[in-house]
């Protein structure tokens, strides 16, 4: 495969990565891939972008985005005021798969979190989700937490 | 009981605060509640209190503080950009157990995730917390993810 680089997403990338959160067997349910994109998207875009502690990656082959990640890093008074990362939307596009691109993404955020100083890197992943428990597992995360959701 | 009120924590219940932290049962081994109080905390505290999307508030019987909650609010791209927040460190005092206080906690930052515009609450919890699982269940929220955790 050709090398992976990372960047931070630009405004440019999110019809691609909408598309890529869209082509997912959970995320065809709730997102809305139209063009024009929605604004909502856009607001949200600008929020992340905007925010010292929330960072959007894209993973790039030859130019072309191929995986996304976001990475949210907090402040806690617990764990002696120790700083967490957590990882959310993790997603690579359909016609990479197979490749390592999504173990390629976890592993940038995990090296991305030690660079902001974190003391631990969390995620949740939904339970229905058979294969993602055993993928972080294999890179060492630890399913030692239950992840609690409560929707408004 | 007494009303419990609820406010944005200062750097004068820190102390309070740190000492709530550190007595329990996961906290007494990885906290340090010594006078004075290790420098950390209060550059925590800081990184909280100047971050707009972090909250850390105190729950008051008659002035004393007797429980604390720190609200992260994040937005991400998932769910048509949706904001959620996430519910971490909160403890109560030893003195007043099983009066209701975290039960009142966790619903003040329902509330406040919904003044807030999240569309989600989310926390996880040890599953070593054997009762904690029960507790949030009971407050509405279900257990539909894994809560994976790496150590760096």
């Amino acid at each position: 495969m050709d090398r992976l680089t990372f960047r931070k997403a630009s405004e440019q990338d999110l019809d691609t990565v909408i598309r890529m959160l869209a082509d997912d067997v959970l995320g065809q349910q709730r997102e809305r891939y139209e063009t024009p994109l929605p604004d909502c998207y856009r607001e949200a875009f600008q929020a992340i972008h905007t925010d010292p502690n929330n960072e959007l990656v894209v993973a790039c082959v030859r130019g072309e985005v191929v995986g996304v990640i976001q990475l949210t890093f907090t402040p806690y008074l617990t764990y002696q005021g120790g700083w967490r990362a957590t990882i959310e939307g993790v997603r690579t596009s359909s016609t990479t798969r197979g490749q390592g691109i999504g173990t390629k993404l976890i592993e940038w955020g995990i090296q991305r979190a030690k660079d902001r100083g974190c003391h631990l890197v969390q995620l949740t992943t939904d339970k229905k989700r058979e294969d993602a428990l055993r993928f972080y597992e294999q890179l060492g995360f630890t399913a030692s937490h239950e992840g609690m959701k409560l929707k408004l």
